[in-house]
Order: structure tokens, then sequence, then C-alpha cells
């Protein structure tokens, strides 16, 4: 017995978006995922157990970064009793697996100051062997914007007076602590919990903090924001590189002043890179290839060396664009674009059909599709099996459930998501069009890269934490893995 | 002597926006371009000329669909004087063609109902031999909204009671009569004038007119208006295909109501067809390819006819998204959405860098690049010659220019556009990063292909008018061609 399994007849998504008729081996023991060539091809291994999938798809599992609770659970209440707490987020992990989800960062909304140490204790990277994996926690708040504050107690924002300091003051400076390879201190009690803050650049002292935050390995994230184009775009700059709730709690985009939406479009003669597949798309090879023939073909004459340099020149895409017009004058309203490196930002998308319009949702994506990540923003109600109908929820406040919409009873006020991410990869493909394949990106492999651990979570790699969802051809959840173990089975129970 | 031109040593643009080596053959007698294929290797005929570009690019003349004036000369002001109307229609179609327009669809403004059928019957498709074309005119106005009027006098606005009767009443039933391939008339006197309409589908008949000016052959644009989605969408679903220069003059995209904008991302659930190469890109080919390739062996084991109708399907990509998720049920916060064919309309962008910022042309252009027409909507100070400072415009009133930025004296209130075309084609690639190629088919062929005319302008393809431009590498305007004869060259005067 070696432990390994290999998947068969299956689909796997690939990080090009892409599904690919291929089968994947794993490690169950190490709960890994191998390298299918080396490890039958080359070591002549056989796998202990072989899983004919019947087609479905076999996908990373899915990674929800912003989620305030689910089960009955809140991530942001905590009433003094520990136990209570790590009990609450023990079931979150346990049964959150139905709905394809493997790792999370839950959110915990502004506090009472005092609560943060508390709570910060308890919000640590956790699983269970039967779970799906807590990462670390995504601070949503203090340092917010007042008018864009959303369920956030007005009375908890402040500013940031002392920039990276005054984080470390709520959030405690242990919990910024810089650490190499913070995934790999999972069950570490010692481990670093923050791993994403939610922040508006434009409140005093943020922007002054965020570098320092990006050099901890925190993931900066503008949100609950009025931050102007000027001011969102050098946040981005100084490192942030994710866009919370893409269109909530932000200003509209203004065509004069497209503010944090527009960095989604944010002008390349800001962008020094371009990916080399939009380079090679979007400019004319003629003139250039035809000069570098005449070039590969004199350097044929010269030497071998000079043939095969101008050679990998050829294939190389030209970093700029070879028309630009680069050098005239660039009229804006307001002062002059610097021209520093800028990449664009990662923005999260609640695709329940209702906190976005679909259109929207295809607007933003169609923009920018690699920085795409799906999130629920799920309240503690979200439980697939929550019947519609009138529930209570807290402070004496009932609220009704239709469907994936969610108000307070007696009102029209939204009052959050109950949205499963499984469903958000559906409604993701149906709004915009894109294939299943490319949904499934944008909850594995995007997640995971923006909090820079794709090598191991997210995506199919040799090496990978073997973390899986098989899927049927509609996207419905039809078991999920953990570790190289089967933790859920539909109609098992 | 045959008449022949040999264009050589330059890059054409093609309709997929590349830009290729190649020669350009066009007959300056009949100002036509040919088939060089044909010309030259199959009737063996030899040019009378050659002309060798320099390596510049030659590009289909730019075509502009949305001007109110240039060169001292306002389309929509008539002082009763026809000679003097008449005389600056020419003036601005001889001096346009140094900007590299070689075609354009002059704007009336909202007018007193009076004026309508003097203006129109001025108004009508003009050229001089060395001219650029007015194609028809495009009819901004009177049926917009109040909210949303922005230039326009308040007084003249008019719903549609009659619906199309309505804008029959104001611009004349002979101006909409219908006219197969209206472009093979121009120079005749019975020329059908409007080319197209710009109104608010919520304005009182406005939407019950939609199909019936439509059927005339008249290009319905939304525009100056505060369309829901809902409506917006009606209108295109109608027939609407163009949106009068997006962003200005209408709602600002709210991410629960897109409204007019966010057609450009309309759900393809909406969408029947998808070009070919979208869901080419989109779809994982696998499994579909895969069950196609199975059909295709037992298909050639049945008879050579259905093995050759199984090829057929395997190389045509399929109309809807393998793996969407079209059966279960899709949650809008309003009403149902209906399953009408949908395509997404065309969008005017005015790149003057000042009436949206680039980050919001990146927006829109990479949400639907097909659809991207750049307009300059210039007033009559449109020069390119006029000195930058004070000047005096009209009641006494004086404005300020300042590069392309242009405001009434004393204020902040911008005055309108004064850019180029050509100027907007070479913002429009630094800001969206695009090369000069795709920006040329922005002001070539979909214009052209908007008002559906892009077998005569707006390309090279054999039988089109040789209306041409020659730009350098950059894409400033060294010549212009207007049905076979240069018409203007940089440092010639």
């Amino acid at each position: 017995m070696n432990g390994l399994i290999c998947f068969t007849n299956c689909l796997l998504p690939r990080e090009d978006g892409s599904l690919v008729e291929q089968d994947l081996w794993i490690d169950e023991r190490r709960g890994v995922i191998l390298d299918a060539q080396r490890t039958f091809f080359l070591r002549k291994e056989r796998p202990d157990r072989i899983v004919d999938l019947g087609g479905n798809i076999l996908s990373p599992g899915f990674m929800d970064i912003q989620i305030n609770g689910a089960y009955g659970f809140d991530f942001s209440v905590y009433d003094g009793n520990d136990e209570e707490y790590r009990e609450g987020m023990k079931t979150v992990a346990e049964k959150i697996v139905e709905t394809g989800v493997t790792s999370l960062v839950p959110t915990l909304i502004t506090q009472e100051k005092s609560l943060y140490p508390k709570i910060l204790n308890l919000l640590r990277p956790f699983s269970t062997p039967t779970s799906a994996n807590l990462l670390g926690w995504h601070a949503e708040g203090p340092f917010i914007q007042l008018a864009k504050r959303g369920a956030h107690a007005p009375q908890f924002l402040v500013p940031a007076h002392e920039q990276f300091a005054s984080l470390e003051a709520v959030y405690g400076a242990a919990n910024l602590a810089d650490r190499e390879d913070w995934l790999m201190e999972t069950g570490d009690t010692d481990a670093v919990g923050v791993r994403i803050i939610t922040a508006a650049p434009e409140i005093d002292g943020v922007m002054a903090a965020v570098e320092e935050t990006v050099k901890r390995g925190v993931v900066f994230s503008i949100g609950h924001s009025i931050a102007s184009t000027d001011i969102a775009t050098a946040a981005v700059q100084r490192g942030a590189r994710l866009i919370t709730h893409l269109f909530n709690a932000m200003p509209q985009l203004h065509h004069r002043d497209p503010s944090i939406i527009g960095l989604l479009g944010a002008s390349p003669h800001l962008s020094a890179p371009m990916s080399p597949k939009r380079v090679a798309h979007t400019h004319a090879p003629l003139a250039r290839s035809d000069s570098l023939t005449r070039r590969l073909r004199a350097a044929e004459q010269e030497s071998p060396k000079a043939a095969s340099e101008a050679f990998d020149d050829l294939l190389t895409p030209p970093q700029t664009p070879i028309f630009a017009n680069r050098d005239s004058e660039l009229h804006l309203q307001k002062g002059k674009v610097t021209d520093m490196a800028f990449e664009r930002p990662f923005y999260e998308l609640i695709v329940d059909g209702i906190h976005s319009h679909p259109n929207s949702v295809r607007l933003a994506y169609t923009a920018y599709p690699e920085g795409c990540i799906l999130i629920t923003d799920a309240m503690k109600i979200l439980d697939p099996h929550l019947r519609d109908g009138v529930h209570e929820w807290r402070d004496g406040k009932r609220f009704v459930k239709e469907g994936d919409k969610l108000y307070l009873e007696g009102t029209d006020t939204l009052a959050g998501s109950v949205v499963t991410l499984d469903k958000c990869v559906r409604n993701f493909s149906r709004f915009t069009g894109c294939s299943l394949g490319e949904a499934i990106k944008c909850a594995t492999y995007n997640p995971a890269k923006c909090l820079g651990i794709e090598a191991k979570k997210g995506t199919l790699r040799p090496g990978a934490d073997a973390d899986l969802v098989v899927l049927d051809r509609k996207g419905y959840v039809q078991s999920t893995w953990v570790k190289g173990k089967e933790v859920w089975r539909k109609n098992a129970a």
C-alpha cells in the first residue's frame, strides 16, 4: 500500500481557465497532489485506488476569502466564551465543505477596539481532519470610510494617525509580523493571523501604512472607501492588490473620476508590463517580425549563437506596443499621470444576482478577467439547508429569506448575502458567458494568487495540497476532499 | 494609361485590428479599391503609378459619425441663408480631410420645430471632388430626456405621443423613407438624409418608434437618456444599435441598475449568438470535441456524407456555452429577464482625455472592443490651427481654449469638444494599450459597420471607395485621399 489515488475519467481545470481530460494522482497519506508523469511513468508506481469520476470535473477546492459566518455562527461575534467561539469555527469549517469550499479567510468586521486581541487570539489558522482550512483572517475595518461603512458600527471606525503603528495597535503587532511562507504554519499556535486588511486609503494615515502592510505579507484591499481615481491609483502603486466587494461600499463609476471601480481599466501608460499574451494579441507582429526575420537571416550567416539569440527575440513578445505613441503630450483634467509601474488589482465579486446586476458583473470580468475573485461575503445565516421564510436574527430583529435574497422583515433593506460559493460559480458562468472552467478559476486560482499561495492552494500543481472538489458538468458539488481525504459526499448522509 | 495606382511599402489595417505589410491597388478613375490578386496576377495589368509610402500606414479614411461643426461653421445654425449654409458645409467637408476624416455624419442638435424642414433640405449627402463625404445627418434630439439634455434647448424637447408618426412629423417623412443601399445615392438630390437618430427610449412614444425607425434603415441610438437597464435592454431588443457619447448625458453605472452603460456587459443569457471567436476562446473544447470526435469516427464507418457533416460540426463553434447552467433559476432583483436574441450595441466615445477618464475609456473598450466607435462630437470651434486663448463664441459669450480643453470664459463649464479624430485615434491607443491598428478600426470599420456600409466605406475591401489616409507609425496624418484622389498632403500648403 503506497497511499496513491488516481482520479480518472475527469476534466481538470487548468490555470488558464480551460478544462482538460486528464487523470490526477494524489498521495492520500501526505495529502498532496503528485506529478503523474513522474509517479506513474518514471517511478512505475501503481495506485492503491482508482476513482472513476464518470466524466465529472475535478477542481481544486474553492477558496472564499471573504465570509462573515455560516451555519448560525458569526466570526465577528464573541461573547467572552472561547470554547463557544472555537466550536463555531469548527462548525463552519466542517460544514462548509458541502459547498465545495476547502479554504476560507473568515472576515472580522469592525469591532470595539478592546475586542480585537480577544478574537484575534482565537481566529487563527485552523482546521480539523475533516474540515476546510481557515487560513487566517480578513480584517474589514476599522480604518474605513464613515460614508461607506455599510453594516459596520460607526462609533468604532478610527483613523490611522500613527500610520502602520495604528494598524499594529489595533490588530496587534504579532498578528502583522513578517512571516515567510505562512501557509506552512497552519496548526502552529504561533501562526500569524492577518491575511487581508480592508481599509480606505483616503482615511488619515492609511495610505502611509500600505507599503509596510504589504511588506509583512498581508494583502491590502481597498474597500468601504470613497477614494478618487488618484488616491486609489496611488494605493495600488504602493502595493494594494485587492478591491473589497467591487461595486458595493464605494462610489459608482463616474466617467470623469472612475474611482476604485475604474482601476479595472487603469491605463497602460501607468502599466509598464503588460501580459505577453495581451501584447502578442494586440500588436501587429508584422513589421517587427519582418525586421527580426532579417536579423535572423543575417545572424545565421554570422554564428549559431547570434542566430539563436535573434530567434529568442522573435518568440518573445515586445513589452511595449510597437506603435504606441508614448512621447506625445497627455491631456488629463487633473495634474500629470506619473509613469510608475502599475498592475491592476484583484477584485472581489458577490455573484448572487442581487448585490450586483449580471451586466455589471460581466462588465468587470471582461475588463479584467485575470483579477476576478468570487466571494460569498455571507452572513452567519448562510446554510444551504435553511428554508425560505422568516428567521430570527439578532437584537430581536428578524429577516426574510427568499432564495438568495435576504432582507429585514418589513423593509426592503438587504441584510447581506446567503449565497454559497458553488452557486456563485454557476451564476458567474451564466452571467458572463464564460465556461465553467473560467468561473472555477475565479474561485480557486485567482484568490490563491492574490494571497500568494498558488503553489499550495487553488491549483492542481504537483506538490499542492490535495484539496479538491468534484463537480458535475453543471457545476453542482458531488464530493469534497481535503488533504487527500474525502470529507463530504452528496447523498452520503 | 489605365488609371491604376499601386501603394507599396506600407502597412494595411485589417478588419480584425491587425496591420499587414501589403500593397494596395486602386482605380483612380473609378475611385475604388481593386482586388490586387485579380488585377495584377490574373489580368496582368501594371499600375500607371506606384506610390512608395515609406513604411507608413495606409488606412481607410476616418469616419466621424457625430460632429456638430468645425472651422467656424455650426451644422445646427441656420440663419435663413441657404447659400451661406451650403458654403459652411463645403468648408467643413474640404478642410476636415487634414484630420484624416473622409466621411462624416453631421449632427443636428435639437431645433425649434419649424427649422427642421429648412435645414434638412440643405443637410443632405454632399461632397465636392476634393472634399470629405457628408453622408447625411445625425439627428440628436428633440426626443430626449430633459434631465440629461446637456446643451440642448429645453423648450424644444418633445415627446413622441404619435410614436413613429411623431418622428416623421419632426424630421419629415421623406427623410425617413425606406431606401435600399442609400450610400449609392450620394449626390442624388432625392437622397435620404437621416442616418442616425439619437433619442431617449424612456420618453413617451419613443420605444414604440424604435422598430419602424430601424426598418427604414436609420440607426437608432440611445442617448441623452435616463433609461434603466430594463428600458435600455428593451430598446436594443427592438433594434437600437448605438449608444450616443457613452458616459456623457446618461446615468452613471450603478451596479444594481447599470442602465445604458451596462449594456456593454449585457449578459449572454440575453444574447443568443456570440461571436465564434469568443466562444472558441472561452469554452473548453475538450468534452465536446471528444464526443464529436467519436461521432466523426462512427460516421466515417457509416458514410462519407455523415462524416463530412460531423466534421462541419466539429469546426462550427457551439452557439451556447457547453457547461452553461441555463436550466437553473435566475435570481434578479426585478422581474424576469426574457430570452430574446440580443446583440450588444455599438457605442461612441469622445477620447479627448477630458470627456471621459482614460480608465473609463479602457473599461468600456475591454468590455466590448467590437462595438467601439470614436467620435469627436466637435463644436464649430474645431480647427487644428486655432491657437490657445480666448475666442468669441455666440450671444456675446467667449470661450477659452487650452489644448483640447474648451470652457466658458470665467467658468469651469466645459464648452464641448475640439479634438480632431486623428488625435482621438492616437489617444485611444495610448489610453487602452491597444495597437494603432485596433484604434484605427474604431474610427473606420466599426462606424461603417454600425451604419451598415462596411462594403463601401471604412474598409480596404475590393470595390470599396478609395477613401484613404496615410498615417505615420505614430498615427499622424501624412496625406488624405478621397475617391482615389489625393486631396490633402502634409506640408503641401
